[in-house]
């Protein structure tokens, strides 16, 4: 959906709408109600056979009727005749059309055929459609309100740098209206509905490219396009402006089916949470968050780091605050001496009873000369050892809010710092729009505003990585050309060989990777005690002796692995010991042999997997071995593509990682081998497109630092 | 502190004002105008001499003019003025003191001398001292306003069934007017000060006794006589009335320094957060939380369990309340045939558009139709299948929202479930104060009304064990009479053998633990190679041998363990491998010889504790070996006294139990053997009160269920 499509919908020259009841009191009569009442400047032409006129405007009898040059079409008829009626429009010349009716792919059989209708309409004519089954859309700054929101019951949301996506349209519809009671003012507001046409990143993209807004906030479902969405998201990562999702349905999402055992763990919401990460994208669990993130990132100044000074009117509150920045990841710096000065400086004889400590706590006396907060603060508006302030006030006698307010806002617009104000219990109406107004977040508990401050500063880190990344040179492939080429042809040939069957033998896997590069231990397949032998010898002991059968994936549990073999004698008894446990735990499957390996002496083991998410594509999943995966369910994700640097900072996503990286005078095992697998891993699956399925390496073997890792074990399902 | 006592601070017959200034926006002036504008029905006496009067009132030259008879004194007198004001008020009859000046402990040694002198006259006249360094407190029925806060500024606090402890003067001024806002209101309220006299848990147990007050909300920073607010907290289980702290400085506190593994995990946030686990304690970590919960407290229902079923007016805000109900805890009901089709019934048309899940989710038209909600509220009133219904209500057309708590209180009064009601964006004032007057609690956001109910369900439930705990008859003790004797005695000799020493060997820790009847294997102290192969012989193999010495402490990095001797010969080479190397570890060390002992086969390693809190006493703390404790921390905490069952559940509360209690078809240990070594453990700490500072076993060996535990190593240190 490219931007003059979309611009019809949010800023058509004038609208009809199809289906008009003049009962404003409906959910078919309230569009043009709010048209007419919030001032659109546009033509607006009702239709509907049975009125002549409708709220003082000419009602015409169909679409055909209708004079041409309209750009927007609400519709609100009942599902069939709604796409009779928007294809007529289309061929008037329409450019865009609002399906507010429902009855589509939501109604069952039926209803699809209906919303497959709207797309072809759609595709003919150039048209940009929003829903069906959608609550509508509005551009407030040129009043166009192509909705039955009721959140427009109290009236036209306030102008503002936020954009709105929803896919729930009463909630989105109230969050309108709440944000009116908070503060918060839009550029553009829309409910996807069934996105037959337009979806939730179409609008997303649209919004980030208009100029007055700076933040996109939206409540989501379903992302069904998400690698659109990840081209998106980068595109809000260049811009600068955040994108603040609550995403819901955490709970509805059960594991995946999957072979592979990380692919069991990589949950819907965890691939969400994975790409929100990797791109910046805020993460909202609320709609109190939605509104404290959507508030700190209209913010005059954005933080540089996560260095905070908390100023303070109450102790308790300054304790509060420091154990949120705890939580949150702030940083609380120590006041150096050099500050301390300069804070008796700006303060006076008052510095006495001021706790020169981070949080700077202020005797009670600051609540009837609030200009102390302000000298406070200026003495770190410029100093280059804090990223932000963070302020609390509490009630104030005689009007001082309104004086402290202006405190605030003298200080905060001549400063380089984000500067945040906690403000509990709420001040009147009046001093918030002040602060609004001079674009200072405010928030209404203490711990609310530290928790924002956080996840700003967090995105801008990682918008900051991001773009330094974007300006450094092409980084060497992990895999050379000759070898990629190499990995391919064999793959084909081995797909010739499976026939139908799609998960490889550990052998076969293991050969595949090798192929590919993959540091897979030396060894050889024997359908003999003595080829065995004979591979062992070649090898030299101690050995590894793994039963191979196309129908056994539980080789341990199948009894089929033998593990430090020191001699002939000790190979030639496990072959028959493996073969024949492998044909009692499953009679009559195809047995090839033994798989004879050299043994590896690891540190650690870990977890390297492969899923391909249905909408986001492939993701890396990663884990320590035994009680973490298996019990803790220890394991990160990373999107691919990635960079050298987000892979290493994969490693530390997980709780066990202190053991990887030697703990306790432990042996440190070699991190570094395993995100040159992991950069491997990308290489060739994005050379082999969606070829493989799914890819477990478990265990990894992980050696001593600079000693490399080996491929243990492998589980590769083709596509 | 008594309650006759606390009711001359609360209940004053009359007041004096020690100190009052005329200027009434002083922190002196403020109490006089506080209680001659909120309507304080008893006598008023200014004392200062530069006044004739203030007021309109009297004004009095010194204590000793005022009239007998006035049972509470305001001071806010500078500290050494204050006290002397202090001691002539309590000679002349006066019984209570609420001390504002601050210039006392918090401020330096001087401070500290005259808080002792508060103390010493408080003792001999029996004065209840509120403060000093304090804000004051309030009896908001009786208009008793003996305070400065700023929170008056915005008038008197509504009547309500809350009252609050507050250990910061400022927050609990601030949380005082916010809770106006948010139609919260108060029996009393205190800000405690320095504690001198009066502390925390004296405020706690006498509001509790207060039949207005139905719950009790506190700030708190730290909690010195942690034993009595135990007792305190079980009356207030034993009433019913939820006691709920925002417990602040969770990021101060460092870890303890202690010998001990377990120990040096038990910070002081993580005891606190044991004893209030255990004794029903809500915990708020914000100021938004402490009021939804103070809420949810004072519903007219508490519900019998964490089943819960949702009704919306929003099928995003249903997803979102489903998210929240599996985050905090509550189970959704699947809704049954004979539910949805009482709900078909009492429903009628419209019910073919409802989706009958849960969340139940309703269309656009209950907007018109609130009494929809009412109906499908009215199947579940008294189903018992549910425990609590949880509304989801949004922004209503025209004046809809009053109509909708109409509803809604009709079907919550006739009701035995838990009705909470989120309602985004909130309805205006009067709907609010229509839901606060019928008791029905409200949330502004639709995750705050199922966290607030989830934390109430816990409260209910765990209220429920400890009450049927109490009924049952006493339990069997863990350690026969006689062996505990026999345990005592030896201790009193081992005292004598150990001179100054307090940290016991390896062997002497599992002497005594072995005569208090802990499963400790068996072994002996051998002092020659000889004697080491006589015990070994004695026996039988395989045996372990540990180098004993008083100056050795951590015997496996000093060389001194060997394990699975299998023979003679094995013995006397262990022998002398571990002494050499414990003296070359440690030259010079006195080295006793070695510990022989029986090679126990265990499935599990765990590791159990004992530390003193300073505040709280003793409490025991559980962790699985390896890993869990070294690198995650994963550590649970449980105070003493506890009861078996509660000693069951600790096991459970750590990540690792899973594996403990046999994952996948790993051999499960000997959970029970478990729960009785900690029942043991607490019978002996009890019995020997302080007299061990801290124990760790570690490992305590876990066999297969039914075959036992044994005590692998231990440290034990005595006070």
């Amino acid at each position: 959906m490219g931007k003059p499509k979309l611009d019809a919908l949010f800023k058509p020259s004038a609208i009809a709408h199809i289906g008009a009841s003049a009962d404003f009191t409906k959910i078919s009569g309230r569009p043009l109600r709010f048209l007419l009442e919030m001032g659109y400047a546009g033509m607006v032409y009702p239709v509907n056979p049975q009125y002549d006129n409708i709220g003082g405007l000419k009602c015409y009898p169909d679409v055909e009727q209708l004079p041409s040059g309209i750009e927007l079409a609400i519709v609100s008829l009942p599902a069939p005749a709604a796409v009779d009626a928007v294809e007529k429009f289309a061929r008037k010349g329409g450019r865009a059309a609002v399906i507010i009716s429902a009855g589509f792919a939501e109604a069952g059989p039926e209803g699809q055929k209906l919303q497959k209708r709207v797309q072809e309409v759609a595709a003919k004519y150039d048209l940009a459609v929003c829903g069906p089954n959608c609550s509508g859309l509005m551009n407030v700054g040129d009043r166009v309100t192509a909705t039955f929101s009721s959140g427009l019951e109290r009236g036209l949301p306030l102008d503002g740098p936020v954009a709105m996506v929803g896919q729930s349209g009463a909630l989105s519809s109230n969050f309108l209206a709440a944000a009116k009671d908070a503060g918060i003012g839009f550029t553009y507001w829309v409910s996807t509905g069934n996105e037959a046409v337009c979806n939730f990143n179409d609008y997303v993209a649209y919004f980030l490219e208009d100029p007055r807004t700076e933040v996109v906030v939206g409540y989501v479902e379903d992302i069904r396009q998400g690698r659109q969405f990840k081209e998106v998201a980068k595109r809000a990562l260049e811009l600068g402006k955040p994108i603040i999702l609550l995403k819901v349905g955490v709970s509805q999402a059960g594991a995946r089916a999957s072979f592979s055992h990380t692919g069991a763990l990589a949950s819907a919401d965890s691939i969400y949470q994975a790409v929100f990460s990797q791109l910046g994208v805020i993460r909202a669990h609320n709609l109190d968050e939605l509104f404290d993130f959507a508030r700190v990132c209209t913010a005059r100044v954005r933080p540089r780091g996560k260095r905070a000074v908390i100023l303070t009117a109450s102790g308790g509150a300054g304790v509060l605050m420091s154990d949120a920045c705890e939580a949150e990841g702030l940083d609380l710096i120590e006041v150096s001496e050099g500050q301390r000065e300069r804070l008796r400086r700006a303060l006076g004889p008052i510095a006495a009873r001021v706790a020169m400590h981070n949080p700077i706590d202020f005797p009670a006396e600051v609540l009837a000369r609030p200009e102390m907060l302000r000298q406070a603060c200026e003495v770190f508006a410029h100093d280059d050892e804090v990223d932000i302030i963070i302020l609390y006030a509490g009630i104030l006698p005689d009007g001082g809010e309104e004086k402290l307010a202006r405190e605030i806002i003298q200080v905060a617009t001549n400063c380089s710092k984000l500067v945040v104000t906690n403000w509990f219990p709420t001040p009147p109406a009046h001093v918030l729009q002040m602060l609004t107004a001079a674009r200072i977040p405010y928030f209404t508990e203490p711990t609310r505003g530290v928790k924002a401050a956080a996840r700003l500063a967090d995105y801008c880190l990682l918008r900051k990585e991001y773009l330094d990344r974007r300006g450094k040179p092409e980084p060497e492939p992990a895999i050379r050309p000759e070898i990629l080429a190499e990995g391919k042809s064999y793959l084909a040939e081995l797909k010739k060989e499976l026939g139908g069957r799609n998960q490889l033998t550990e052998y076969e896997g293991k050969k595949l990777l090798a192929k590919f590069g993959f540091p897979v231990p030396r060894g050889g397949l024997a359908r003999t005690a003595e080829e065995a032998v004979t591979i062992a010898e070649g090898l030299g002991y101690p050995v590894v002796v793994k039963v191979v059968s196309p129908e056994i994936m539980h080789k341990t549990e199948a009894g089929g692995i033998r593990v430090g073999l020191k001699g002939p004698e000790e190979v030639q008894e496990a072959f028959a010991a493996v073969t024949t446990s492998a044909r009692t735990y499953k009679p009559g499957a195809d047995v090839w042999g033994v798989l004879v390996e050299e043994m590896i002496a690891g540190v650690r083991e870990v977890i390297v997997g492969l899923t391909n998410d249905r909408s986001f594509g492939p993701v890396i999943s990663f884990g320590l071995g035994g009680v973490f995966v298996e019990i803790l369910r220890d394991v990160a994700f990373l999107p691919i593509p990635f960079a050298w640097d987000e892979a290493q900072n994969l490693l530390a996503k997980v709780k066990g990682y202190p053991l990887l990286a030697g703990f306790r005078g432990a042996e440190p095992g070699d991190t570094e081998a395993v995100v040159s697998v992991l950069m491997r891993l990308q290489t060739m699956i994005l050379t082999l497109g969606g070829e493989i399925a799914e890819l477990d390496i478990n265990p990894l073997m992980i050696c001593g630092a600079g000693q490399g890792a080996a491929v243990g074990d492998c589980l590769l399902v083709l596509a």
